[in-house]
């Protein structure tokens, strides 16, 4: 076993500097130095349901790039100062349908998530990357691009790649017309990426205040959602709306929005949904969703966005700070992303 | 005013021979002799849930075909004489981004339905088509087609146009795996579609006795939905799946079904439904609704019949035996399709 540093839940939904143990490299891994770590909503929901003494420790952290500094005697792809990229998963079978097209993320074996997830070969709990080092199975890795900013490219990694899918999967390109509702972590990427592909991009929005936001990110108007009268009139208008509100809500205004054969792509995991089967039919629409990607999209998504000079809005905190990150997550006081520099945990006594 | 006779329900439920108005035509109406009308799910539901004393006359019947007798005066496309087809719906804005996108059912100001709908021009309820005569503005006529039986014909007119738009909107073609869940009015119809389109054609039914009329609809298999391990292990093989079933149920079991970004097509006014949004989020999966279609592709679809040579399966009952029709449609004794003829109507007493 080899031992890193980190932030760990014990089981009170609070995280303390920790000693980590990772493991021995297997042929096929890679050990990676975790420079920078998106902070997710799915950190925040993983820390609230997490609790009781007998729960394994949690290690939240899904969105990371840094540095490989060690290599299994199998592993082909990476070198040592090899600069990359990880997402929210780690292994997969490799071998189902899904697997075989590309998509990880579904694979019917169910992937291994980047932490709180049951390793494929000793079953032991993965912890996340709010750690100094991680280790994984080299195929789970990406190169990042040079070019990319590897503190604000991290959000790419879980935030990005979803919204990105859809955007793909829908046909999103030149003269589509995108509506994002919602503009944290995940709307005001699906806007630049949206903006970068050739969409006309609309927010949606609760709030009047992110009309400069709205600009600057390269979107055409902002719509204020509370607003009926600018809700009516929108009513139509959209070939794809990405809804990343993460709360239960009503999609029935934003099937509204859509024109015929238009579809809702809903990214904010809102669990059971109740759906009116007319405001389907009414246009013949389309409700669809999705959450992360598979490797070979989030590999495109990576050489795409250091194309179109591409990455995250963030606020960059030393990872001895994570906790207000949290909170001021949990609050909606982001714009858009918090990264945690992880190399305070170098310092032996924080 | 004119008059025929029909069948039509006063408040109780039970449909009486009566004697009905139809407006004199307008310089842009045509009078139609109804010979054929098909029996719809809706038209029991409509009938099921009239009732009081002050509710307006209802006369079922929204898919028949018959021979024009009168034009008006300015009406141009159809002669005395001609074969003519109408479904459920008998006028519209045409003025909306719907109607001007040739989804007239979608009309933003909503269509005049052929029955219990209210005329655009002075407000009287329509009556259906379980009557001898219909008189409509000519633009919701279809001509029927050369070689298209008329009475096997008319279920097209509803049933039929229902499932082609899904299949057309989704692209179904040559090598498409298509799975049509239940086998009624509209699942051997979208059978025989998919068929014809060129899809690989299964069909989901609760009963293992219509393995002989799936084959000879075309079809390449029947899979049993009470059976766990045929469902299992059809779980992720379909491009499109039509879920035709009526009444309420269960929506994840079909999901299951679908490939990756593959869509679930529900046709059966179900009204308010739940979904779990992971069943969409596991392999990307799209819900969508249809019902009934507009008018060029109501065209399309009755050319399409004609080239192919696909009609309905017809039981073909004297309009007398209405209501053995309905009931026997309750209790699901098809195969696959009621219509009516109108022509003992002609006969002045019962």
């Amino acid at each position: 076993m080899r031992s890193t540093r980190g932030w760990a839940a014990d089981g009170s939904g609070v995280l303390r500097r920790t000693l980590l143990e990772r493991r021995d490299l297997r042929p096929d891994d890679i050990a990676v130095r975790i420079d920078y770590c998106g902070v997710c909503h799915s950190d925040l929901h993983a820390l609230r349901e997490h609790g009781g003494e007998s729960t394994p420790l949690l290690v939240p952290g899904h969105e990371f790039t840094g540095v490989v500094t060690e290599v299994g005697r199998e592993a082909e792809r990476f070198a040592v100062g090899d600069a990359v990229a990880v997402g929210n998963i780690v292994d997969a079978c490799l071998r189902c349908d899904m697997c075989e097209a590309g998509q990880e993320n579904f694979c019917r074996e169910f992937p291994t998530l980047t932490y709180g997830g049951a390793d494929r070969r000793d079953g032991t709990v993965t912890l996340g990357a709010f750690a100094r080092e991680y280790v994984l199975r080299e195929d789970f890795a990406h190169r990042l691009p040079e070019g990319l900013d590897p503190a604000a490219a991290a959000p790419l990694l879980c935030a990005g790649i979803t919204v990105w899918e859809p955007l793909r999967a829908l046909g999103v390109g030149p003269g589509t017309r995108v509506a994002v509702v919602g503009l944290g972590g995940l709307g005001h990427l699906a806007v630049k990426l949206a903006v970068a592909l050739g969409a006309r991009t609309t927010v949606v929005s609760r709030s009047a205040d992110k009309a400069a936001d709205v600009r600057r990110l390269g979107a055409d108007e902002l719509l204020v959602s509370g607003d009926s009268g600018t809700m009516g009139a929108a009513r139509g208008r959209f070939d794809v709306v990405l809804d990343t509100v993460a709360i239960a809500h009503d999609l029935g205004p934003y099937l509204d929005l859509l024109a015929l054969d238009g579809t809702l792509a809903q990214l904010g995991h809102l669990g059971t949904v109740s759906i009116e089967t007319t405001d389907l039919l009414i246009g013949r629409k389309r409700l669809t969703s999705a959450g992360s990607g598979g490797m070979p999209q989030t590999a495109q998504l990576l050489e795409f966005c250091a194309e179109h000079d591409v990455v995250a809005d963030i606020e960059i905190l030393p990872s001895s700070r994570v906790e207000e990150s949290l909170e001021r997550l949990a609050r909606g006081d982001v714009r858009y992303r918090f990264v945690l520099d992880l190399s305070d945990l170098d310092v032996a006594t924080p």
